[in-house]
């Protein structure tokens, strides 16, 4: 056993730096939220700004805001936010539309960057709309590019001469394993390949420098660690080596170097705008900026050292105090090598994630059997580890977790 | 001079069926609001909406939301509001991405559709984000195809058998003027050519029949005349003959015929969820719900009546009251051949619109000369289509749109 108590991590909150970001987040008294890589938290500025884009912004000044209240302004304001999160600089990121589309667009636009290649690279245990994504775009191509699908260790051998692009998750969605973004994309520049990074688990849970990892291109979700709301839009990164070249298909009225003179032929812009395409959802977008500064205003590097603490210390009570109930860890022991999210393999994983939600902790099930808890430093306490998995290990002890009601399939997101 | 008078108008609201649905708009007291065809009315219902969905949904019971609020539904259950408004069959419409997003996808899904043929053909005063995105698409199909541009009333005799698909909006963005979807639609179908349709204008606006008209496949946006917000999610329309077909090119996880199982390939859904591409703004797309339901109170059929009722009030006072200050009306005089807009030119319209927004008269203008004023039949009053020429007749009468501050050049939307 541990010699871990939970009067020991309560000592480490009060010491902890970070603990005041928590009383900026609406969270339930009764909640142990692990579930923070899958939807993030509420900002509680966030339901101010919705108040204030709905019954001001549009019920009172109505069309007048497009300019007065910065809804044009949003994407790119919004991204060069996130660039000093994220290692860009302004001018080189917006925030629209989903992380899918922005893929495609990325993709198709690395395909005509690197038009004497042929192969897209991706790892075959991506998060799979990023693979299907990478299927729509080469059915549509008609022929001429295949996907490459391999392990994830094997990502870095597979690249060749042959290959137009690499796009890579950083961050496993199952697994948290973390790849090294320098060095694949060292490779991928070594051997005449672009490399594009997928974010979603990445931003807000650890350091990531794009331009410092010479980066190409990158796309990533504003609602799990960062704390945008459900479903709010994506980010896109394009190097400002590659603006000007060649244009994203999705070519909509907000991607034209003049949208408002609504002339009749495209004309691509030259800056990062020609990654966006049309009118986007501004209620959705305007409360992405309450979570953009609280990350602005703490330090990465402090989130990153808390992170690996909490997710390290989830996996030595769960060995030393669940360690007999068949539970297999599924991600890498090594905190260097892994995001914010530990998992476990579960036979009953299903039915024991629906006990665990049932008793206020809350993380999730990725078929067939990985249980997937996300930390985010920003409001899970050192407490909230060892209370899950005093839960979990009552809910075992006394199989709980059998019952029907956990038993019966339903959606699980 | 007409012999209209402003007690005249008074009265005609006093009578109007429709007058109750102004009061679940949020509308300023000193505003009179022509620009629902570019951002509607804020429905009161919107603020409470947006309010539990930020502050209870997301804020208490966080990623559960995702099924007990119905957050994953929303695309499918708004498409069936909208779908009994627009003459389409449940399973026949989702809400989702933006307009050109899905206007993209009907494209490239129509050249699969109709491989013998290459010409897309549009009209060439058409909103230009439709052809931007054709253009787009033609590019990466690299040279299989070709855009053909031809004006509105050229349309009809276009149509031949090189046409894959015929993309039109229905109501024109400039001069509301409104083309025959069904005598088109016949044409395009007796040529062996899809039928798509535009319907931002529309839809809202005047009765539309999707299914009584044959059309393949229609778009449109949410938050002109349907009051969804500022850039609310947009709707397509794929009809059940085509869904199961081919495949839409943008494959997210959420098009996917099982998207849980999480499955490493992209296996199309049979069904309109094809259409689908991955997570939707929640909070933009749950107020969507508060212009729908309006609609479905009211009679479309009374809307169509009271809107060719306001613009031809708009047109005759425009006319007896404004006659000598140069404008020219730049819409259809006839009001079955229009949706609820109307335009008129003026050398001076920029300075013009600008000084009626300073007086609280909201319209827009649109280069070179275009002042566009839209009539939303369910807040707009008859006495507000006098209030607004008296302010206009004054502007012109005094010289007031003179003033330097009214000819700076900035952005209008």
């Amino acid at each position: 056993m541990s010699n871990l108590t939970r009067d020991a991590l309560k000592a480490m909150d009060k010491k902890d730096t970070l603990s005041s970001f928590r009383t900026r987040f609406e969270l339930p008294n009764d909640i142990i939220y692990l579930d923070g890589n899958s939807l993030g938290a509420q900002p509680k500025a966030a339901l101010a700004v919705a108040k204030d884009v709905v019954g001001r912004q549009w019920g009172q000044d109505l069309i007048k805001s497009w300019n007065t209240a910065g809804w044009f302004d949003m994407p790119y304001r919004l991204g060069d936010k996130l660039a000093v999160l994220l290692g860009a600089d302004a001018g080189e990121m917006l925030v629209t539309d989903s992380t899918g589309i922005n893929l495609y667009k990325i993709l198709a636009l690395a395909a005509k960057l690197n038009p004497e290649r042929s192969v897209l690279l991706m790892e075959n245990d991506n998060f799979p709309t990023d693979v299907y994504m990478a299927q729509g775009l080469i059915d549509q191509l008609g022929g001429s590019h295949t996907l490459k699908l391999v392990p994830g260790d094997e990502i870095m051998a597979a690249i060749d001469d042959s290959v137009a692009a690499v796009s890579i998750t950083q961050v496993n969605y199952k697994t948290g394993r973390l790849l090294d973004m320098a060095a694949i994309t060292a490779k991928a520049h070594a051997c005449g390949a672009l490399a594009i990074w997928d974010l979603c688990h990445s931003a807000g849970a650890l350091p990531v420098n794009l331009n410092g990892c010479n980066v190409d291109f990158a796309v990533g979700c504003t609602y799990k660690y960062l704390n945008g709301g459900p479903g709010s839009p994506a980010f896109i990164f394009a190097a400002k080596r590659h603006q000007n070249k060649a244009s994203q298909p999705l070519s909509g009225w907000w991607g034209h170097s003049d949208p408002f003179a609504f002339s009749r032929d495209y004309a691509a812009s030259p800056n990062i705008s020609q990654m966006a395409c049309g009118t986007q959802p501004i209620t959705s977008m305007a409360m992405i900026e309450c979570g953009l500064d609280m990350f602005l205003d703490a330090d990465m590097a402090e989130i990153r050292k808390k992170s690996n603490t909490l997710c390290d210390l989830f996996i030595e009570l769960m060995e030393s105090r669940c360690g007999d109930f068949g539970f297999e860890l599924n991600s890498p022991r090594d905190g260097t090598k892994r995001g914010s999210q530990i998992s476990f393999n579960h036979d009953n994983g299903y039915a024991i994630v629906k006990a665990l939600i049932a008793r206020g902790v809350i993380g999730d099930f990725r078929a067939p059997a990985n249980m997937r808890f996300g930390f985010a430093p920003l409001y899970v306490r050192y407490v909230d580890v060892w209370d899950a998995v005093e839960h979990l290990r009552d809910i075992m002890a006394t199989g709980e977790w059998r019952k029907d009601i956990y038993n019966q399939q339903d959606a699980v997101t």
